[in-house]
């Protein structure tokens, strides 16, 4: 088994190519070769495997992407991608890192030929849909991207789905929730603040929270990304007939259960590290965020976020522990 | 008023060119100028106006968009494309046409800036949706494409909605229904034969039926086209909210039915040049077409047959009449 990660030097990307780095394995097979594919040179903390392969370019590059493929990998993970404020402060950029790398990695498996139809498995996400969104959103809920970021996923998604059916990938593409917690510096856009009120406490930094307990949101841990990306590199591409792409499973909760979880794990003092400070601008976008959603079909096809016996994620305690044993070594500011 | 069309030289277009050139108007302004573009050079016999400016040229180019848009024209009719049957023969060429001409246009609109925001007017298709359909298709059913060209079109509703929301382009898509009668010499891709039943027996030679006459398909003559055209470059835009692509009204009918519309207006020596051959691959294609849909956004706006005061198209008889009118100068091989 040959495996690709483009876009590896993200923090999902890391995760992932640690976790098969350590399991050897992928769908029931053994890892050959890893391939580590990103536009930027990895940092040098990040070397998940000496055996992997780095390569640093341009998937949207056609040549670049033809060398990346020349070794025919059984599995790609496409996880490259800008975040959604790159993607409305930088549109070209935006179309390039969201829209051409997909376009360019299937035109590459295309031309490959000769029978070559690898696992592609996307990460795509929620961001597809828009507002008015129904309380609970069903996966067949009309594609509204309303950020230039929903929409390069939404033509990521039929692209998948076109070069699927005519037999160049094997594509899945799997919308993943928001994830919680996110590892690494503070961000600003309309989901960092999230992350940032159970990250930065723990570590005994003061953190903003914009807007009102009452939000309520859809969201992961990065652990049970890693998992999704896996299963979705190991199911029958059959059982999912035309649609390709797949709602993962989440967590819905409100800002204020998300306190409430922190307060139960990590205590009181951690919780008064918050700070209350709404922002007219940032409630409005909450108020847009979607909610919750059916993931029927992802159930079906054993999408679990336990999915490598890695523990639970039934609540928002889970998250948080899991932030605490992946990305803290298991401590945390008391 | 500046007007320009993408794509002057296919049916629709040159039907558009010709109403516009006698209209002399579009969105109650006079038209200063109207520039016909194509990628290849129109033939001899289509020239609907001396004032017309020809540009032949790729608009996927950015350098030939780039001069076209430098005009600054007021409204843009993008009518590039190529058909179902083509965009699955010649992969890429689907792509190019139907797909990288929209992005073309769209960033060059983007890239003149200053405020420049003309109406685009986008033809976009049914084949958006796919199947399992509900016995009548809503607006917001799921974009499910089963073609390259379907999945070509939804990429392009996206990208149109997108540039609108970024004020690049004031962007209206319409999805047009199977146009019937089509002009010119028969075809044999999905839904070739519901126009050659009807134009060959006028035309005095023998057509062939390849599916039972229960079949049903959703359909509106070129003159509706081009008055859903004009329309959508006079309404406005802020109406249309964020959802900027409307499924335009259209005629369900059978085969059955529009046989029986071809003896009422041409009488049983017509109907009696079809010859019924069935074809399993074609009977389970048409098995897989949309029958009818709801309009209610595009009737709420205004969309209508007779919007142009050209005469009602409210059942299969008018359709029929609409192109002995227009295409065979009022008469028929009787």
């Amino acid at each position: 088994m040959k495996v690709a990660i483009v876009g590896a030097n993200g923090m999902i990307g890391r995760k992932l190519a640690a976790w098969l780095a350590t399991s050897g394995q992928l769908a029931g097979r053994e890892i050959e070769s890893l391939i580590l594919v990103d536009a930027l040179p990895p940092s040098s903390d990040a070397n998940p495997s000496p055996q992997a392969e780095i390569e640093t370019g341009d998937i949207a590059n056609a040549r670049f992407a033809e060398r990346i493929l020349a070794g025919r990998p059984d599995a790609i993970f496409h996880l490259a991608a800008t975040v959604m404020g790159q993607a409305e402060s930088d549109f070209p950029a935006g179309y390039r890192i969201n829209f051409d790398t997909t376009r360019g990695l299937l035109d590459a498996a295309r031309r490959v030929g000769e029978g070559y139809c690898p696992r592609l498995v996307y990460a795509s996400s929620t961001a597809v849909y828009g507002t008015p969104y129904p309380e609970v959103i069903p996966e067949d809920f009309f594609h509204t991207p309303q950020s230039s970021y929903g929409t390069q996923k939404a033509m990521s998604e039929l692209l998948l789905a076109d070069y699927t059916r005519r037999g160049f990938v094997d594509g899945i593409g799997i919308r993943l929730p928001t994830i919680c917690v996110r590892p690494g510096a503070p961000t600003y856009g309309s989901s960092g603040f999230f992350s940032n009120i159970v990250r930065e406490p723990l570590a005994g930094r003061e953190a903003v929270l914009p807007v009102r307990e009452s939000v309520r949101h859809w969201f992961s841990s990065p652990r049970a990304a890693v998992a999704y990306l896996v299963h979705a590199a190991s199911i029958d591409g059959a059982r999912l007939g035309e649609r390709r792409s797949l709602t993962m499973p989440g967590i819905s909760a409100t800002v204020g259960e998300e306190i409430a979880a922190l307060r139960t794990v990590a205590g009181d003092k951690v919780v008064k590290r918050i700070r209350h400070e709404p922002d007219p601008a940032m409630e409005a976008i909450a108020a847009g965020l979607p909610q919750r959603f059916t993931t029927d079909r992802a159930d079906a096809l054993g999408f679990r976020a336990d999915g490598l016996g890695l523990g639970p994620e039934g609540s928002f305690d889970d998250i948080i522990r899991i932030h605490i044993e992946d990305d803290l070594g298991g401590t945390w500011a008391r």
